[in-house]
């Protein structure tokens, strides 16, 4: 049984370990409620899976950490494992699939640990990492059901209830369930009147579905742009505590996801990762009753693949009428192009792109196609836009 | 004169107003010295500049407020002087170049101000607001070379020597150079034996050429990717204050901006604008003499479009081969292109877009070109793929 005093103990062996991260108001996130994050994305690593990895190292025998250690994650379990078991001076091995991203697996090894890429998912990884470790007799480090894991989650509460005393909710991500274990846990046992929430993406609800039918129960498949929380099912021990100790489980979507990450971008000037975001979108689209609230939304990482960033920035401009793409069928003569160009000049927008591309097999043999990628001001702006194409005689798609 | 007691009254006038922000530590930005980042790209408003536009409003004359503010601003300054006004209850009118981005258009709005679009650059801008100015006899906030917004800059310089006391040197940004008075005046009143270096784009280098010169020098043109020191000449006060108190100025090119914007994104999970960028790029490349030393690196601020930071994000990626497009003449038959990806395949390297080309104005009639942009590993990564295409027989351009 987790006791409070584990949690306690783990804040002192993380004292000069993890940084003290930062309580940023966010006072764009939700015009009726007082929200703050927790920013656990400028965490070292780039997310609060340091901490528990770390404290569990920590707390091992002699005999267990000249074992070494092994573990089996697609990102930040595996640096926070890395980091933990260099930091202790014993050896780690991580297994990861063969597909994760360059970014990470580079990360996980600068932080001193041997890389075993697996080839296909992470479920393959996960039983390789399981034959390895049977075979040469490493210490599995599970990414969180596990007690002591759970105790180092539990020390972003502490910080909280010490840099924001009077909070009134908390919203968590989800994903095995190890931080709003311990996060619940330790709200609960020590202010039980502040709201602990915790929230899925909807391409992967585990812990809601096991909540409502009152025991685990298993996904055959996620899939969510946050890939830190696709997990299939949850911990023994993750699912009885959040069962205890969490007041509500809700679901964002992708779309959700995506307009909290470029909310943090744009408003906040961080960068959160898809599982780090879905805290921030539950509060911005109301999906727990925080009205009127203090609210801190824990932004739990930031490891977000710079590609997949400049995907989601494209995305969420598009979303909000930021930037839009135009097709335009033209007839194939000079002066085209410039007329559609002036169209658009004098409206204010801005051309981000033009791809024009004269074979077109649906349209006319003297035809051709421009497609033109505008930054624009709003969904007014767009329609605006595409009345002046139409009274001056171009053929909008 | 200021006086140090001018920057204790604005650090008291702005305890419940600027954010503290965070000291982080950025252990990647330089291996031979130990970096910190001061975070001011969290401020409100996403930069400092609100610390020295709300302070000289907090301290205008009854008679001068009433009249109402007005500033001339392509960004930050504008926001500053935006909020600081409405938080006192008072008018501002910000003279803004039409086509500065919509974003920051939109943001100072939002802080309650009213705007009004020049045609044309910031000279026209503040030509505009001088005129408006004295036709309406509005008080003019300076966005750097007055007493009272180079006390509020100072503040920063207080706020670090309390959050890390045993600090060696601070980098900060020079535009017009009222942040660097600010920080470098408090500095070497308090703690003389703390070095202060000043960074400049190498597209805009009005301080660094004044001071060779030994008075104020103009530049008829600047061009840099940090617009928000795209500084033409520095102020009357900047200039004599720089030239007490600032050990060393030093200049960074725009790839190394970028490179400085990049790893903050990726390594410290926060955006910072280009100006935000540039002590952090001479820490990174060596430009300051820091090795050994305990230093921070001032992060002035994060108001960067996100279309220009996915520019930025895109060039950073190709810089360190972590991108690469190829341009490969094939033969316009069937199998072609799949026989390339192939290769692509065998070696790990992930497409990222295809662009293929019939029409060939320079090679042979039955023969297309395949643009081919891939997310690779590293320089090495991407020899090793053009070595394969030309084992393979693929003409690579």
């Amino acid at each position: 049984m987790l006791e409070i005093s584990d949690v306690f103990n783990a804040a002192a062996v993380l004292k000069n370990v993890a940084r003290l991260t930062a309580i940023i108001p966010a006072p764009k996130v939700n015009n009726e409620a007082e929200v703050y994050l927790k920013a656990e994305n400028l965490q070292l690593t780039g997310s609060f899976k340091l901490r528990g990895a770390y404290y569990k190292i920590s707390q091992l025998t002699d005999e267990e950490k000249a074992r070494g250690v092994i573990a089996c994650s697609a990102g930040n379990h595996a640096q926070g494992v890395a980091l933990g078991a260099t930091h202790n001076g014993i050896k780690s091995l991580i297994c990861l699939p063969a597909g994760a991203p360059i970014s990470k697996v580079e990360a996980t090894k600068a932080f001193g640990a041997e890389v075993c890429l697996v080839p296909g998912v992470y479920d393959d990884a996960y039983a390789r990492a399981m034959e390895l470790q049977k075979e040469y007799g490493y210490t599995f480090v599970h990414p969180f059901d596990d007690e002591k894991v759970i105790a180092g989650q539990g020390t972003i509460a502490l910080e909280i209830l010490e840099q924001l005393p009077d909070v009134e909710a908390v919203i968590v991500p989800i994903g095995g369930g190890g931080l709003i274990s311990g996060v619940a846990f330790t709200i609960k046992t020590l202010r039980p009147e502040i709201k602990v929430y915790g929230v899925q993406s909807s391409g992967a609800p585990s812990m809601v579905a096991s909540l409502q039918e009152g025991s685990i129960s298993h996904l055959n498949e996620v899939n969510t742009i946050a890939d830190g929380i696709a997990v299939k099912e949850p911990g023994v021990n993750t699912f009885e505590m959040c069962n205890k100790y969490v007041d509500e489980v809700v679901t964002v979507s992708d779309d959700e996801i995506a307009a909290a990450i470029l909310l943090l971008l744009e408003n906040q000037k961080i960068v959160a990762e898809g599982a780090g975001a879905v805290a921030v979108a539950a509060a911005m689209f109301n999906k727990v009753p925080i009205k009127g609230k203090k609210v801190v939304c824990l932004v739990s990482g930031g490891n977000i693949d710079v590609n997949t960033l400049s995907r989601v920035i494209n995305k969420g401009l598009n979303k909000s009428g930021r930037n839009h793409s135009f097709i335009i069928d033209l007839d194939d003569k000079p002066g085209q192009l410039s007329g559609v160009c002036d169209v658009v000049a004098q409206l204010g927008g801005n051309i981000i792109s033009v791809t024009h591309e004269r074979i077109n097999s649906s349209g006319s043999i003297n035809g051709c196609t421009i497609r033109l990628e505008l930054e624009t001001r709003d969904h007014d702006h767009i329609e605006s836009i595409r009345e002046a194409f139409t009274a001056a005689g171009y053929k909008v798609k």
